[in-house]
């Protein structure tokens, strides 16, 4: 049997662009004489191993098209993080079905099995190219400067906040929303891309690249109220304290809510009410809410960057050029030339597998409750076309007072 | 001093075209010649009685216009439901200023408002109109077809679902998504607009319209989850076993979960976390999600029914003309005609103010737990242009099984 298919396969997190990736693979594979069959499988390593393969051969090209614009991960996804023994079975089954390419779209673990894969093809000498296709929300792919799935959940959080500021400009008080990402704060950095004035929200921003004290925090908060009436805060689900303990585990206990084992600390709007209740107690400010941005921030259909589809689309074209021209292993990695365009390179999978990026100190403020003109810059380009702008009522022309003439202006 | 000054204000919760109400009162009252000037309340009534008033007759048309298509009340809002010695205040300050025109955009607590102003007027012989702007995401005032903020609500809440299904389908489990509404469930059901095929999510819709049961509930998610290996499930905030009683307070004490008072139960994430954990509890699934939509849901920036930002407009605009042409109170109400289209009448502020809407039977389902395609019939046309869709790959050209062909299809 000739190695002539391709097995493509989408693992981890879904995004809003993964299926651009897997798009653009498929019909850059199809166009290739020497390809056979383009195999798909469902729910990534794990669909390998149950050989739960689709023939995308037969996939119409105008379908393909509507499923690249459609967010979360069309072939379905896993959280399974094979060890030794399973990318051994991988192998076989790719080996079995005669599977000359193998592109797994996904996050540092996935990258990390596709190495172990490919280690395994040169052990058995069986031909095999195995290409690693980035995305991760979380943007924190070594080497990269940015990753596809990242920009859109951005521009989701950007927009979230600039209207949350808005919500809370008009009916003032505290607001908390907790943004994705357990270890790089870029997501909740990304928070702050929708300010305009300087009084907007988010006033605050907490990421996980610093350590979280909670009566600093609580301070910060209640200056920024008393200085302008109502505080907006943007805070990274990973928090943890200087001894690296999520705040969310000594929250718990701090404002006495006994859990029993049963609150589920992650994945859940917890971490929000905690942190509304600890302001609540410690500042006596009343009106104070919290969002958990929850599942929203990946998929929500309707709020994807063009510069994002177009880059996801890019790296899924780029792995099988690279992979037919004879690259047998690597990761597809985006640079930045110019101000704003990207080129792509195959780089080493040692380069990228396991390891994880966080935000440069540059890109945090000194104050470390804010992000600098150098993250917005890096950001910006990212947002792609048409990002909404928020505009006000100019506040000038204020109307004498007849009745109440020595009341202080309440607003303005 | 003559009555020749428009005052018009924002009350209650914002929504994404409440500007555009604003800005079609305003335009219009600066069309008509009598009008010497247009005030605006910063904070809806409480920025009345403490004569907080902008000059609008200074601000630019193209700023005007910019400000419209931003959500949030761009005046500022007020929680204050004024009984009548406030009420007897506003007409004070209104009277001090020369108001012959008071406009309010707000939901049926602010029509009360306006009816009881109205009848100051009256007894102090003094010539004021007074027109409530209908304005309301949770789509509850009656005689109204429906009301400006909800269709951009419903499109927001259709789009997060349509997602967070796509989310769910590509690593299942349950999921539970918790949405406004204490009283109607309108904008809960339109969490059911996104769904294309029979498996789509949500699965489950529960609404305030019908009592809640626990066990049912709980049963119900295990037979979609055993039916189809996963189960996504829209919630109303406003949820109450038969007795009227909210959920989320019996709840807290079924999951022992101890609150010794600390912890708010309504604006926060608790009646999601508390539904995940009773289904993990009595039904044994593993993966179960909640996300609660919060504040995102009526003022997210760049999520906007078209249909929606035009009636807005149209219901500020007519509010004026109505008082211009002579009309001395009054609430703006919508009328559909045709498929769709819809026509405006000045209804009797007695025939809407204090009221309540809910859903009509003939859009629950008889299961009590989904939406009837009567109901997305009415929606539909309110959601506008450009509602995004979304794709799968066709499941129809398995691959055969070489290493396991014993073994059943896992997906498709």
């Amino acid at each position: 049997m000739t190695q002539s298919k391709v097995m493509v396969a989408q693992g981890g997190g879904p995004t809003a662009v993964i299926n651009q990736s897997l798009v653009g693979a498929i019909l850059e594979s199809r166009k290739f004489r020497g390809v056979e069959r383009v195999y798909g499988a469902f729910h990534g390593v794990r669909g390998i191993v149950n050989e739960d393969f689709l023939d995308l051969t037969q996939e119409t090209t105008h379908n393909l098209e509507m499923v690249g614009e459609t967010p979360s991960s069309a072939l379905g996804s896993t959280r399974d993080k094979p060890d030794l023994a399973y990318c051994q079975e991988i192998f076989r089954v790719l080996k079995a079905h005669g599977v000359g390419y193998f592109f797994y779209v996904g996050g540092n673990d996935s990258s990390d099995t596709v190495r172990i894969v490919a280690e395994e093809a040169i052990k058995a000498d069986y031909d095999l190219a195995c290409i690693h296709i980035p995305k991760t929300i979380d943007n924190d792919l070594v080497v990269n400067d940015h990753t596809p799935g990242f920009p859109s959940a951005a521009r989701f959080v950007a927009q979230a906040f600039m209207g949350v500021n808005l919500d809370n400009w008009a009916l003032p008080g505290v607001y908390v929303g907790v943004v994705m990402g357990r270890h790089s704060g870029f997501l909740t950095a990304a928070s702050a891309l929708g300010k305009k004035f300087t009084d907007d929200g988010p006033n605050l921003i907490y990421l996980p690249e610093r350590d979280f004290d909670v009566d600093r925090f609580c301070r910060e908060v209640k200056e920024v109220y008393d200085r302008q009436g109502r505080c907006v805060v943007a805070v990274s689900e990973g928090i943890h304290d200087g001894s690296g303990n999520p705040i969310i585990t000594s929250l718990a206990k701090q404002v006495e809510h006994d859990e029993h084992g049963n609150v589920q600390l992650s994945g859940t709007g917890a971490l929000a009410d905690l942190l509304v209740q600890v302001i609540k107690d410690k500042t006596g400010i009343k009106r104070v809410r919290g969002d958990t941005l929850g599942y929203l921030q990946r998929s929500f259909v309707g709020c994807v960057s063009d510069v994002d589809q177009r880059e996801a689309r890019e790296v899924g074209e780029k792995a099988v050029q690279y992979a037919m021209w004879g690259a047998k292993t690597g990761s597809v990695t985006i640079h930045r030339t110019g101000f704003y365009s990207v080129d792509y390179q195959l780089s080493d999978l040692n380069a990228v597998a396991g390891k994880t990026r966080v935000m440069p100190d540059d890109f945090i403020a000194d104050t470390n409750n804010d992000i600098t003109d150098a993250f917005r810059l890096y950001l910006r380009p990212l947002l792609g076309r048409g990002m909404p702008d928020a505009y006000r009522l100019r506040s000038s022309n204020f109307v004498e007072r007849i009745l109440h003439k020595d009341r202080p202006w309440t607003k303005g």
